[in-house]
């Protein structure tokens, strides 16, 4: 009998939702889908809690995040946080994710699911979880793939081959970010799925892929390991992770492995990539406005306003005869940006980066 | 030898700075004029200085407004603020100033400004206020009427007619707020100025004015200067007040008395009529934004923002790609507006005293 066990990537930093993502205070931790106040890494835990036992859920994020990330779940056992003391691309986490796991429970399958995505219909997920783990233990490198919605041309895209069982098909190949043209085509054609970071796979399977693949890597776990029979894996993490080859699993792994399989997925999968998209998330008013309660609203239409301080009771917003803007206030610092414009949060964290104000970063 | 007194009419209590204006933090008690932290009614009684002993300014205020007052101006003596029980317009206001004067100072001649204006040159007002207390001084009720720099249909006009002594003119007559077509006469034909609410003259002239076109009035301030006399005029005040006939002196006076001189005024007068002015009047940036220090500007041009917020440090604001905005802030409420719809403000405190928010109004 095999045992679920889930690790949840959390190391991400971004910068696309300043002022509310902080460096010590990064997009999984915050609240940004819709009317919630749960952060988005609590939902991808919840979302889990029917098919795995919370002391088999893993949390793989940065040394400095490890406080914040635990108060934020506080169902998860202190021991279950898996803290990388340098951030090395998913390949060296996830490979040193499923070794810990295999230590203790040589019978898991794992899944592995970033820590910052928001899923609408959480059932119709689990379904497809559910399949992808029943694929993966019959040892198949599992990934879902989300059926799309629109040519973007943001995301990487899964090629389907032929069906395999349980509704999945082995991969025909893994495709970068294509261009919008390419993009149009794979929604025409429908054979391609994008590719959101979710990876199925028993310990031993993903070990013999890395073994074969990143050798460099599978040494580093070798000797991790070792270290680990006599109970200084603590140690060893700190000296070995350093040198580990900061390269994806997409790219290390699961573009060249051989027995590769995806799950198609639809269940209103978002990526949450900016405050626009908070903005289409959250519950609007008659005039597309998503804003604080009993905001004055006048002429005002598709905005976003939100009002993250710790001011209670909140402050009184009043939008007169205003579009189409994001506001996102916090204790030390207010954004005010038009919707489409929402990416370009970042030429402000650059410049209060090159202004030296790490305080606001 | 007469003894110049100033009567600062601070009654109003606008709504167009809201969030910043209050009921009981009116306009006058804030500073809008540009890039300062001076009230502006301690700016207009600072610009009298150099002609006034401040035992000689006098305060006409509402009393609810007293002590809010008194703490924006604290060189002026405490008994100097007249606190009127009722807003009954300017008439009543400025007779029981005047009759307060006239019984400890009966060769004062008095100035009468409106508290919550702005002038930019201050040395070249003060030097049009000396020509029109010299004028009040021979006996005429006195005015002062700035030369119209654009054809604003927004304030009352003051027709010029003969001259007379110091560069002042007899009044030929005051004329309503005109359309823009007539505006556009008097700016071109120059015979024309605005009314600002500036008037001068010595209490006697302006009591038998009262006892000839407001008798009511003149009744009332008998009464209150025959309980003067026995030291009962707190009590009498409050009893007579709210009687008298509430109608300004412009219609009430003004527009009827004989001898009635202006002399025209130049020195970067402003009524501070709205947020769109206080962006006008403010140091700008290189793309015309008027906001906080260190305020992170990108792609955004012509913007003010007001953080009047009591916290300190003060938070960092970012604007990006956003044009022509008011973005207030108090430490309960946040105001977003178009430039352009700046006066529209008046919507949100109709909004909110529906709504019955008296906190917030």
């Amino acid at each position: 009998m095999t045992h679920v066990h889930v690790v949840i990537l959390a190391g991400g930093s971004g910068t696309r939702f300043w002022p509310a993502s902080r460096r010590r205070m990064p997009k999984q931790l915050l609240p940004l889908a819709g009317a919630t106040d749960e952060p988005l890494i609590a939902a991808t835990v919840r979302r889990m809690a029917p098919l795995v036992a919370s002391d088999h859920v893993w949390i793989s994020t940065g040394t400095a995040l490890v406080d914040a990330t635990v108060k934020a779940l506080p169902g998860i056992p202190r021991e279950n946080f898996l803290a990388e003391p340098i951030a090395r691309n998913t390949a060296p986490c996830i490979g040193l994710a499923s070794a810990t796991i295999a230590r203790s429970d040589p019978d898991a399958v794992v899944a592995v699911l970033p820590a910052d995505h928001f899923i609408r219909d959480e059932a119709a997920f689990r379904e497809v979880v559910e399949r992808a783990l029943r694929i993966a233990r019959e040892g198949w490198l599992t990934t879902v793939g989300i059926v799309p919605t629109r040519p973007e041309t943001g995301y990487g895209y899964i090629e389907v081959g032929d069906p395999i069982s349980d509704g999945g098909h082995a991969v025909k190949r893994f495709v970068e970010k294509p261009t919008r043209e390419r993009a149009e085509t794979f929604v025409a054609e429908g054979r391609h799925l994008w590719n959101a970071g979710m990876f199925f796979f028993r310990p031993q399977v993903m070990r013999s892929a890395i073994a074969e693949h990143l050798p460099d890597l599978a040494r580093g776990l070798d000797r991790i390991d070792a270290a680990a029979a006599q109970g200084e894996e603590g140690r060893v993490i700190a000296e070995v992770f350093p040198t580990l080859p900061s390269i994806s699993i997409d790219k290390g792994l699961m573009e060249k492995a051989s027995k590769i399989a995806v799950v198609p997925g639809r269940f209103g999968w978002n990526d949450v990539g900016s405050w626009e998209v908070t903005w289409e998330m959250s519950d609007h008013d008659d005039s597309g406005n998503a804003v604080p309660p009993d905001t004055v609203v006048i002429d005002a239409r598709n905005n976003l306003v939100r009002d993250l301080t710790g001011a209670n009771p909140r402050k009184r917003w009043a939008l007169v005869g205003v579009s189409d803007l994001v506001i996102v206030e916090t204790d030390d610092a207010v954004l005010v940006v038009p919707r489409d414009r929402a990416q370009d949060v970042r030429l402000v964290v650059d410049a209060l980066s090159h202004r030296g104000e790490t305080d606001k970063l």
